[in-house]
């Protein structure tokens, strides 16, 4: 089944201890949609400017990515500058530039309308509103991500798109902001009376936990790497992969959902490796079957 | 066969936001011990001074856990005062006092220098030195801790103390500085060259990363807690779980590795439930079993 994502595609100006570039293509969708596509068909919709060209576009090509929703706009696509230290999770903002994304309105292809699968990137609340909207029928499963600009200048919106978000996925600084609660177990209880089924709580370095409303965790740790050449987009890889999996999935079950997981945490271990989408354009199913099988071998233990 | 452990035996007095005690058996020894007696026979070797009564002595009794090694001194018992917040990794020392520690040269009975698995916990390198010097023959496996004022003030009595060690169990911190590494597989290699064969590396709550010399790696989620009363004492009761557990096996093989990092990561887990050593003295074996397959549950996922 197909999988709509709505969200920034942008150039980012990157540092990084390994190296540096000084435009290449990034934003959630884009990081997104490359990771879902080794697992489903993807619409995506964004915006980008004149600046986007025949050969930043060949990155979609070839997959099954349908960028038909991507509008394109009089201006400069949305830019964002960064650099990392040593420690990854150490990264300065050097410059955010909305340009054509400030005045995004998402407007959906007739097509896109009947997906099931939906995953609204960080983006204004509003916005992520809008597309749900848009859609024909009850979707099987809104997955959502968010920060904390939103959660403090939007409440009110947040909590209503929330109401609709049956996975949300932020990192371990936004639940507790989000739910006013330290304790992650007590934090995601919070979340669960606002709407989502699902907490998937991003913790970089350290993996992965998952809780559901029903009970029960699942936790993956990140794969130990030499080196971490670029940490932008690791989350939305993550996402996209997750996502991507149980979208190809006949049923939402718990073990499927262990999968996804261990899919996105796989797809993710490899954004990271490159630049932008470098590695995930170089990467072949079989190296995913590789890593997911690493990813056992990390993990699992016998019981004597 | 009977694990040899030689640290601090304390009192501590705790505040945690779930309350507040003024004196309680603390130090790392006592963690330890109780925590391996579940596996195996504790030989402990530590001091105490003249305010350690027979209801302090009574935690040990009835417990595999010979205490001939543990020496009584005039004075007092070294103590410790901490609070943490709402974050448990957020901790303050409010006073730390030697007391009888200060001039402690640790002197092993007899019949404990046949120990073939010893735990050296956080004391000054030299003293740990003095241990292995008083040991028959060459033990299977000695683990040892260390922290930050070891590694800063004592660096060459710590790599003359590594070099006769097996397994290094410290905090991501602690290997970073340690050597000189940001990227932890980078500066496991570095530590493997100081000797260790097995790093073991404690990320509170987010788990346990092992690493062992000839590769591989192993990695365990903390349990997620709706309550940590009171942190104290957790890295230890790890340690003694895992070394424990590892001293009850015939051989030591990855999977019995493996198997020891779940059995240290879920006493560890019930350690932090209460203050002191209260939870582990009501421990059942059930619930070592019940929990160690929580973490199955946690972690595993199938391979479609």
């Amino acid at each position: 089944m197909s999988l709509l994502v709505v969200g920034w595609v942008a150039f980012d100006a990157l540092e990084t201890p390994f190296g540096k570039v000084e435009r290449t293509l990034g934003g959630a969708a884009t990081y997104f949609s490359v990771a879902a596509s080794f697992f489903t068909h993807v619409n995506l919709v964004g915006v980008v400017g004149d600046d986007f060209t025949r050969k930043d576009e060949d990155i979609f090509k070839g997959r099954r990515i349908d960028i038909s929703g991507l509008e394109r706009a009089a201006g400069k696509t949305f830019f964002w500058a960064g650099r990392y230290g040593n420690d990854p999770n150490d990264r300065v903002t050097l410059a955010t530039e909305l340009n054509v994304f400030s005045t995004f309105r998402p407007r959906l292809p007739e097509r896109f309308r009947k997906s099931r699968h939906i995953f609204l990137a960080n983006i204004d609340p509003t916005l992520q509103r809008s597309v749900l909207e848009q859609i024909h029928g009850r979707p099987h499963l809104v997955g959502l991500d968010t920060m904390n600009y939103w959660i403090e200048k939007t409440p009110v919106e947040l909590r209503e798109i929330l109401r609709h978000t049956q996975v949300l996925m932020i990192n371990d600084a936004e639940t507790r902001m989000l739910s006013n609660e330290h304790n992650l177990l007590r934090a995601a209880r919070h979340i669960f009376s606002l709407g989502p089924r699902t907490l998937v709580i991003k913790r970089g370095e350290h993996g992965v936990l998952m809780t559901r409303r029903e009970g029960g965790f699942f936790a993956a740790p990140a794969m130990p790497l030499e080196e971490v050449f670029d940490p932008t987009g690791a989350g939305d890889t993550f996402a996209g992969g997750f996502l991507g999996y149980l979208a190809s999935c006949e049923e939402v079950s718990d073990a499927a959902m262990a999968r996804a997981i261990i899919y996105g945490s796989t797809l993710a271990s490899f954004a990271v490796e490159d630049f932008s989408v470098e590695r995930l354009l170089r990467l072949t199913k079989d190296e995913i079957s590789s890593r997911f099988n690493e990813f056992k071998k990390l993990t699992h233990f016998d019981v004597v």
